[in-house]
């Protein structure tokens, strides 16, 4: 079987790293690239990386040039997602990798982001509990925030098992390729380079509530969260440092058995031995997941440290792997394991 | 006046940042600069960067060597300033920048650091209650370590004015140069570039007990910290966020006017203006902690975020800070208030 | 056909990175994996990236652990290849990723390694006129050093072409991983990041020699080649500027269809179009060289620059290559071409 | 004495790094601030490191405001600073860092800016043959250019002894903030981090027509340059390799005794001993140049390698170190001659 993908917004990071990991798919042929002011230039101007589509046109984003493929990735701004999904037909599988149909609660979407509310989809999260049946056979998918991809996953089975009351703290170190290609001075090599700069304090980032969410969700109960974004000079990674008042005294054996019972069977979530902690670098380029756990008896509370590429699991490729589920392709078909390190 | 100093450990990073620092001090006279294996070399050899001091000779660190000076700064690893120091005489100013005078609580010592402790002297982070008084006319100092500085003052005054509950969290993101210059392959420069690590996870790096120690002070009770050290890829600067319960139904203008009242007059203390939020770039090179606050009431919690120069504040331009007090100078000679940007 | 490939030195940087393109390679079973000091340790330890093997054990670096493999590679230091190869059966292709067997001149090797030439071996890069000649049905080969690779490929068809004047200037730009997993002081992140530096300068490098035997071939006659490294904050890649005088007035057109000519069939080098600068960046993980050509008329110099991945098409991309080509594999078997970036 | 001085262009990198300066310059008093589209906000929006001047206004770039100062510096985009000057006293000492007044034939400022050239002021680099003379008493200076002002210095004594043929390959590796603050896609820190690129390649960059008239002067002769320009992922620093054919045959120790009495005396050059090579990071802040020069006698070359900070001694440091000369001042007031390593 092979599945014809197009992708909307071909020439931003998100987009770029769609393609990579669509061009080393054995199932996928890469049909229309879009976007919207490039429209009209070739790939090879915006992707000096993808070298075997240099030459592929980019076309205007539209409902038109996106019908008739099997599967139809959107890697748009947020907010633009609504309108193009919905002239698109049923028997098309479509993917959101932008924020629009994540969250359940439509007050929550309009507080946040501030117009009307798309819809909720199917989230592509499948270690999530239950995150597998939602996405099989689903013709609509909404792929997860980078942020809450490591941070929940980080912390889920913590919650789900009541180890920790459901009060955590989570302060997550990102590369700047999180912002996309967006010309803020903020985002500046010079600015950027020797520089760590805290942002959206205080539960001010949008993926706060996408983060209550998950964890409620997990939880089956509220779960307070304090979010804290902090920018990193690299170009790729988030470090998620998680933690949360552990509910009795457990020690560390117990909590490792927890998260091995979750994920031991997950092809892209691993549990590093007990002393090994969490570089970002050795997940670059890779959908997997690295967790380490430590439990701090003095201050009585489970942290939880999680690595990720954001623009691998944290974006393109946990959009690859939820397509794989929706369409009953192997989970692991295109997706790297290994990481390009150093 | 002017006061004779010698640096003991000048070809290390610490003593690096100090001769650079003494070299513009109105007041100082550079005498002996010491190191252990590399004595009998010049310091141009170690240190390119300064230039003028490019041919003085590096001596062997003994009593010998650092006698006859009016003030002594100690950058030696941790366990060897007890031996040094107990040489020298009560007129000469000894200024501790390792960790071995710093806990008040012997045992506390002896589990972090393993063999016998030295002794406590006066602390030398003159911004927290009390501080001045504790370094006017001292004739030992012990220079704080650079996480505990950046966080303590973050903190201080919400624990002191009870805004909190006093069970804090604290993740600091921290530039290279904080392990100094020691050879080992996790801070060879091809494994930190383009990532993020944590380390020390669960409360097991050694500057917690020294954050227990000041904020407990501060509170006149016992404090909970979980501190978790992150590795990031820059040489220099730590970028701490500390969290903290509020106590009751804060606002941000009443948490703003408790850190306004702290630090008002402090010379190297800012409280940025609101929604300004701390780089650490903006702090490269000079004495300057810059603060910002923020409030989110749906987690029920204070963020503070600090940014530091880790060798500048939050090690040898500390010291010098402190000497300055001790002494009697004018507490900001010869320390940069601004930064090296971008 | 699958093929049993051995590596020595799996723990170091071109160990780790042939590691990574072994595993996705659909011809290969990886078999030992050996290393010196670290031998009894579980590659996980380190190669965190690689999570697959993270449980294989390292063996000892021995003829007899090496013995019963269709190809043995050797990651090891300068030196170490000619003993350890001369044990091992012609039935076995050798490929050695160090430089003992590059030099055809053994006084060349002595004046700059010192010990005794081990002996010359087919050269692996395929690139080079007759390059792929050499290669077909060889049972030993030596992979060219990182800066000879792609130095030498942007100079080739314009000394080949008679374009250029054979006397050459060479500046490269390297990335931290060449220097391998050494623990020296200037290798450190906090000296590397933020700096640019200049080493092995006035014909001082190692790879010298290999740019003029690879040169003079191309040549047919002497070269000189004046070669300038420079070591700059990125963990991975090599931008070279390469330059030589004109041989009579040249226009752009004629020099880019002189390398048109050349390199339009090679699967790996991309002569970028006219304006596009190569970037490191877009070369990380594959085994593409990026090139492109400028004329200064003014100066009357053809100038020529190209970008690799120093560990892909510098080392063990580059390896896999010529593997692909003396067993009669597809010669883009197991190969990325695309980069990973941002 | 104390002397007012205005900052055109205050919000950019030049402006900030020459606010550094003045802020510690002993005999300086920092009068107006102004910008063009920033006009109106205040300083510390756009300098965070510059506390000290974080309250001040920034107003709106014209004559009538930067009337009434001893000196007005000038950090305007190129193109700007002819009209401004215009309106400016004979009895104001005007210094421009861009690069309108810096070239002697208008037809060159023609070819490679496009605009009407504003005519030729005394070169800003007191370090070349007659450089002081130029500059005392001045009231208009033209500051070098970046590039030109370490790759001058680096061939200049060469050239002069006919150590050198006029056929000088330069080739340097720069730091991001050289752009300024622009808001293009290629200075995103996503792009720059672990990639190094040329640009302006062939002799396209607009800094070769000032190195051509530099080191004709100093050759009393035509020179030929060919200049590349590299992007390295640092925000400061230029790390310059420069070589030519020697003219005879010469060792290293004549031409080190060459480049010693050219600049034995001179204060912020620096020739390191034998077998130390620059790094830019040494320099980062100070107005420093780090020199380092090699003989390639198998290729018959020099090769030269120099390092600055491209902000002080490149553009801001240098623009001080002018106007002390120019107003009688000592020539190294307000200079840092220490880097800020690690």
């Amino acid at each position: 079987m092979t599945v014809k993908a197009a992708v909307a917004g071909a020439t931003g990071y998100a987009g770029g790293e769609l393609l990579r990991l669509l061009l080393a798919h054995p199932d996928v042929e890469i049909g229309a690239l879009t976007a919207a002011s490039s429209a009209g230039t070739s790939l090879g101007a915006h992707q000096p990386h993808l070298g075997p589509l240099a030459d592929r046109l980019v076309q205007k984003t539209t409902a038109a040039t996106l019908t008739g493929h099997d599967v139809v990735f959107l890697a748009l701004p947020h907010g633009h997602s609504g309108g193009i999904a919905a002239e698109l037909g049923r028997n098309t599988l479509v993917i959101d990798l932008g924020a629009d149909h994540r969250l359940k609660n439509s007050s929550d979407w309009e507080q946040w982001y501030g117009n009307e509310h798309a819809g909720t989809w199917p989230y592509g999260l499948p270690e999530l509990p239950g995150g597998r049946e939602r996405l099989r056979g689903a013709t609509r998918i909404a792929v997860p925030g980078c942020f809450p991809t490591g941070g929940s996953l980080a912390l889920a089975p913590a919650i789900a098992s009541g180890l920790v009351k459901p009060e955590v703290t989570i302060v997550s170190i990102t590369g700047t390729s999180g912002a996309g290609r967006s010309l803020k001075p903020h985002l500046l090599g010079s600015e950027v380079m020797g520089s760590a700069s805290a942002y959206g304090v205080g539960g001010a980032h949008r993926h706060t509530p996408e983060f209550v969410q998950n964890l409620s969700a997990v939880a089956d109960g509220p779960v307070t969260v304090s979010f804290t974004p902090v920018l990193a000079p690299m170009p790729r990674g988030i470090l998620t440092t998680a933690s949360a008042p552990l509910s009795g005294e457990t020690g560390l054996d117990a909590v490792r058995s927890v998260y091995d019972k979750a994920y031991g069977d997950e092809p892209f979530v691993s549990l590093l031995p007990e002393g090994v902690w969490p570089t970002t670098a050795a997940t670059v380029g890779s959908n997997m997941v690295h967790l380490q756990v430590g439990v701090d008896s003095s201050a009585g509370r489970l942290v939880v440290v999680s690595a990720i590429d954001n623009l691998t699991k944290g974006t393109a490729g946990g959009a690859v792997q939820s397509m794989n589920i929706a369409l009953g392709l192997p989970e692991t078909a295109g997706l790297p394991m290994t990481g390009v390190a150093p």
